[in-house]
């Protein structure tokens, strides 16, 4: 309930963006709206809209990802606004006092976002519910509990490519217990109203409470992918697997990894997604991850576009949300003529 | 004498920054009037001017300080001008020849400030006494010698808090011997005609010369901070302390640490300072440092304005120093309605 | 001849920047005539142009170089683009798949330009073949192979000296078979018409192949500085020489080490070059370095307009290459005007 709330403001428009359990569909759909609107900018002369110019965004890692720190750092350039990148080494831990220190004194430096990457699930929460009022917080990642921008960037190219979620039959595939983006796209679909959403994996990699989400759940390829529309490979994460799940690569491989034969028992015109980086040959084959039915890199070139709508969102409340999505369809043109 | 010239001009303007020492009270009170007009800019909508665009600032970072270096890479980037991150191991020694390649190097791609951290003193004075004419160096804290643009935020903040300078009683706490923020603020106070500047130290910790600066030694927290209207506290560096100038840090805390009950004895309106980041319960205690008193993330914000402030001044040197401040004044508004 | 073509696009203008091997003497001389036009910018109030703003740069620096990537990201943030630097690991080897899919990854999120430095001959030209149509490569430095922008700045240098390269006798001294420098330069002297490139070195730094491009090897200082009117040294890197090809520093300092002696063999108006940064006392002695004949601090300074110059002919192609030229010239005062 207060998890719900915190996101919003009092005027119910997106404040922090934590995790998109608690938004209802309408949020949903605004943000993948305005993120549309801002992906034209990717290929314009101008790649960049003045939206956030002046404004300071703050990228809080205490877990190194080249990889995400770089999407967000060109989402806030291209939206002119001024970035500081700031690793914080594991030893601050996040509920002690010099966390709160920290935070006060970029808050006192006027930053006005917090990007926030942790190892530890409920972290972005628990800075969010410390920061001033005006500070937002948008959650890049933290532990195995939510990573939402991510979740958003795969519903937006869902709806690219599928026109829209009703009638869809998604599935999940892979390491479902430790994933934090299984986690916020089961709700991001699920709000989005899919037909239904499947995940499929070894039994030791389901978490017990995930049939409580509607989720069905298959422990085998051949019956899991039958009649689906959107297949999403999850990376196999060694590094987060404490003990052995696994029986091997080589067998997760046989059992799961995906391959032309086994994407043939989807619809023959399912897409296949994946968050990236992708471990070839782990569990996915070259042949799909480069086919024609991948939209991997669509995900990526989305990816910025989300982050966009987010921050410009989170950032922007004291305009209307809709005129965010005006601004940034007229800015983009506008930003284009400046510079000649 | 030649210390005194370095930082100014032929015109009385500042050129370099390196230690308040040596600057009168016309200048310092000149930069405070000048970050005053840039104090409004971090509560804009577009916290920017244009004031240094164009310009560009290297961080020459010999000792490692995210903080210090987050505070003026935010101040120049306010002011619009391109920032340089440069780390160097400590191993290229300050006065090698390879030190002065590297200048020569960095001068020649027309940087036109070195902001300067160092662990060894005087080394942003060597630095200065060797760059080309059109550089500026601002010493962004040098062994145990200066660190200026932290007196000049202090001093700031007492002025805000307190009027003026005049009968005013001000007592430093702490590592008197190793802290460079100490010696900087005895010298800012005493130029700017405070009434009386007070250290409060234990013996070990009180380098021999400072009652030549004017300054009265107390050892006792109860005697020190009698009738005082700013308290200072110091932040206990271990890592500066090599030997064994201290006891234990629960006795430190017994005798020096500031508690409500010892801050009772200063004037009931006094400020409570600290240059950050904090160690609770060690030289500070919670309830003073979040406390009524307490404008500790007063100085943080306003770390950025006088950054600002010695930024323009020094590099805005052309023009008169009163345009500058004028400028500053003119341009936050203007720069917001440009991003509109 | 592949290699010749990947740096071209089908209108003749410059896509790539991988080798001056390839290129003829009238893209050379382009890349001069551009490099020209931006030279002045580096003087200015304001020294930026907007030529390429809203562009996205990627310093991919596989191999550590903090001065020629700030070299890179000085001249990209001149003319206004957004840089994103991304140290990788040298683990990911350069022809693995993963390499592959970060390129992927980054041109999927709309990045325009790859600045390239690997320890491997031949990797930015690998990248090369690989990008998307939209993606431009330079060379930053591929293992023994090639440097091309430092050969750019050196002919650019000999240029503003020399007004020309005809009638010119130019003598390479030091290590030339394990320098990259070395092999940029030769072609592009030959390329632009000197009468004569030497090369100086013992027999041991040769390779065998050079006599092939044209160049007269000399193994003796006096010999080999007869006439010469200009004088390159190179840097003596212990660290790229797997074995034994030196007998010790100090001998081969009183061989080739250039002191005011030695370059009295030259013409008395030769000028000294140097890729930097030198080893004082190694190969060149410091009364040369700092004195009259000296053009090494040029070299820096002209290696910023020189990679404004790759920067924007390789990004602005779908313009015509002399109005990039042109555009140069007027952006320099506008954008100083704008700031005022």
């Amino acid at each position: 309930m207060r998890r719900t709330n915190i996101q919003l403001d009092k005027n119910n428009n997106l404040r922090h963006f934590l995790s998109v359990e608690g938004l209802n569909r309408q949020i949903l759909t605004d943000i993948l709206d305005t993120a549309e609107s801002f992906s034209s900018i990717g290929s314009q002369q101008v790649k960049k809209v003045p939206l956030l110019r002046g404004k300071t965004i703050a990228n809080l890692f205490f877990e190194a990802s080249t990889r995400t720190r770089t999407t967000f750092e060109l989402a806030a350039k291209r939206l002119s606004a001024d970035v500081l990148n700031i690793s914080i080494s594991t030893s601050a831990t996040v509920k002690g006092e010099s966390l709160l220190d920290m935070l006060r004194n970029l808050e006192s430096m006027h930053c006005d976002m917090f990007v926030v990457r942790h190892g530890e699930s409920g972290a972005a929460h628990f800075i969010a519910t410390h920061v001033a009022p005006h500070v937002s917080v948008i959650n890049a990642g933290d532990g195995c509990h939510a990573h939402p921008t991510q979740a958003m960037l795969d519903m937006f190219t869902i709806r690219q490519h599928k026109g829209g979620f009703a009638d869809l039959r998604v599935a999940i595939v892979g390491d479902i217990k430790h994933s934090r983006v299984a986690r916020s796209q089961i709700h991001a679909l699920t709000t989005l109203g899919v037909t239904e959403v499947r995940v499929i994996a070894p039994k030791t990699l389901v978490p017990r409470e995930v049939q409580s989400l509607g989720v069905h759940v298959f422990h085998d390829m051949e019956q899991g992918l039958r009649d689906v529309d959107v297949v999403i490979m999850l990376r196999l994460q060694n590094e987060r697997m404490k003990g052995a799940y696994l029986p091997s690569a080589h067998e997760y491989y046989q059992l799961y990894g995906l391959t032309t034969e086994k994407l043939g028992y989807a619809k023959p015109d399912a897409i296949v997604m994946h968050p990236g980086p992708i471990n070839r040959g782990v569990e996915i084959d070259s042949l799909v991850a480069d086919g024609p039915q991948s939209v991997i890199l669509d995900q990526v070139t989305n990816g910025i576009a989300v982050r966009m709508a987010v921050m410009s969102m989170t950032l922007g409340r004291s305009a209307t949300q809709g005129s965010v999505k005006r601004e940034a369809t007229k800015a983009g043109p506008k930003a284009g003529k400046e510079a000649q």
